[in-house]
């Protein structure tokens, strides 16, 4: 096909935003349409609507169902949620309606585990339309799994996996810095564990579902950690002012258990400033076994512009793929599109 | 299918006595048969052939024709020799029988850019065959290629690529060091260079061909440079002796060039004892574009280990990819192989 690659992006927020403008950068691929779930936004110029600065003329839609029918996507980038059960309703009135998905909803990264009957569902509805739905995004879905996995294929065994993502909280808005504790006192930060309001970070049963799955490798449980960062000095950004003594951000580490011992242990510690105590931003992996391997970035990859990037490097991904809901593990590793999309889809008849 | 996956192995060498040793611990897959060049090993019991140090009831083969159709494998691993040339008479054995191949030489980890006739060649037999071939190992289809496209995937713009892998010739035997020129006067080296006896590392086009290719980028042209790296003390292996002043290795590097500018840089310096001049080894990846992204590992993943680790765990990959020539950045990552094997290999009956 020499036609362009139909793609619309559901979702008008940072990421949304984000998305469609890279999309319009790239050869191959047309912008055929936007929605968002803010129907009060429809009708906006979509040009303006993701800070282009000029006129696409392109309204943005809010009725995800009427677009499709209009625009015939061969693709859409979900970015509006992250939980499966909010993402769930736009994937399938997209499946159904044979368009492929790309979701950078969490845990759509690797729903099997968490949501084993709604991913058989979305599963078999894709089967049935002849389309992929392709979870990803920095983190579930490269940095803490498909590195992870990438790395364990140069291993006869491996024994234990340890991976850990150091990141700097600052950039964000008030949403994800309260998701984080930032600001709370110690106490104050336990209760909002407690009561669901600090969440840390949202992946890591997808993550290690992914890995382990993966590796052949039986997790029969996971354990969640979170604990605040007490700072020893005042730190402010933008949105918030934690003094010392208060929370920085949330020290959210996971563990996978097989035969009751860990196997796979992943560390995301989020907070804002964190060189204000002298802590590293970092990306790093750690696999015990035969080899051992190490392998580490400094500082972490941006996960803002990683996901923006995923999220689009990955559309041949999903045209090339089988039918069916499918994890990063589960199609050929991304890579940065640089040339025209239609030239790295696949020649053969058969996937055509 | 929930019978063993049946495997032989090709090469009777150390990398393939290696595989045949890693084979027999996993699960879900049977050694059926093992193949040697030299007919004079021809008849001996495959475990000593591989060190195993036991009887495995199964004798060397050296007929790889009357062996296939006798044992009845639904996947060979090649391990007999670097180039396609060499290569291809084996793989077309293989496939014209209808056996999936993995091979470890290096020119069949990408052999499109190099050799696009035979490549080609290959490619419609193994389509023809319903069968697929992967060329794999550390490097090329791995260090170098492999893991710099995933990384890839993280940039919305990629600008240039620089790959550095550092490693230690000293645990390789006499013909390794030849070609690396080890023990030779600096002018001896160049001209081994100029005669072709001095080849230092052999699959820079094939990472820089997938890597180009995996991106969509068009490189015109690849210069290779190779130069005496002059120890300035002695050093020693059990095979050589290196005096000061004498080449301890090959610095070689390989440029790809796009519109004239490097784009794709791998360096891969090899000598013996690096140490003794303060060197590190280490695997180094380092994406110049949007965002920059740096990831290096101290030391270097081993390469015959890794390579051994690699061919045993692409085998889900080949079985489960769509038929034909393909290469690491064509199939889903490779990932340790710790469960049993038929666990890991898709369900979906159109690929079973």
């Amino acid at each position: 096909m020499r036609e362009p690659v139909r793609v619309v992006v559901v979702g008008s927020g940072r990421m949304g935003s984000g998305i469609a403008r890279l999309l319009l950068e790239k050869r191959g691929l047309a912008l055929v349409g936007m929605c968002g779930r803010r129907a009060e936004r429809a009708g906006t110029d979509v040009g303006f609507a993701v800070g282009l600065g000029r006129s696409l003329e392109l309204p943005l839609a809010s009725d995800l169902e009427e677009l499709v029918e209009r625009a015939h996507p061969d693709v859409a980038i979900q970015a509006t949620c992250s939980s499966l059960s909010d993402a769930r309703a736009e994937i399938e009135a997209l499946v159904g309606r044979g368009v492929n998905v790309i979701s950078i909803a969490e845990e759509v990264a690797f729903p099997r585990r968490q949501h084993p009957e709604l991913a058989a569902r979305i599963d078999r509805l894709a089967v049935e339309h002849g389309v992929s739905v392709l979870g990803t995004g920095i983190n579930p879905g490269f940095v803490l799994d498909l590195l992870v996995i990438a790395l364990s294929g140069v291993c006869a065994r491996v024994d234990a996996i340890t991976a850990t993502r150091v990141n700097d909280l600052s950039p964000y808005g008030p949403s994800v810095l309260a998701a984080q504790g930032v600001g709370l006192a110690p106490e104050a930060f336990r209760e909002g564990v407690q009561s669901g309001t600090v969440v840390g970070h949202f992946g890591f049963p997808e993550s290690i579902g992914m890995v382990a799955s993966a590796l052949g490798i039986e997790v029969e449980r996971i354990e969640e950690e979170r604990e605040p960062i007490v700072s020893k000095v005042r730190r402010e950004t933008e949105f918030v002012t934690v003094e010392p003594g208060q929370a920085a951000g949330c020290r959210h580490s996971a563990v996978g258990l097989a035969g009751g011992r860990p196997v796979i242990t992943l560390h995301h510690p989020q907070q804002v400033h964190p060189h204000l105590e002298g802590v590293e931003t970092l990306d790093a992996i750690e696999i015990e076994g035969s080899p051992c391997v190490r392998l580490a970035g400094r500082p972490e990859i941006p996960g803002g512009i990683g996901t923006i990037a995923l999220a689009v490097n990955c559309i041949p991904r999903v045209l090339d793929a089988p039918p069916g809901l499918l994890s990063m593990a589960e199609v050929p590793p991304p890579a940065a599109l640089m040339g025209d999309v239609r030239d790295v889809l696949r020649a053969r008849p058969e996937t055509a």
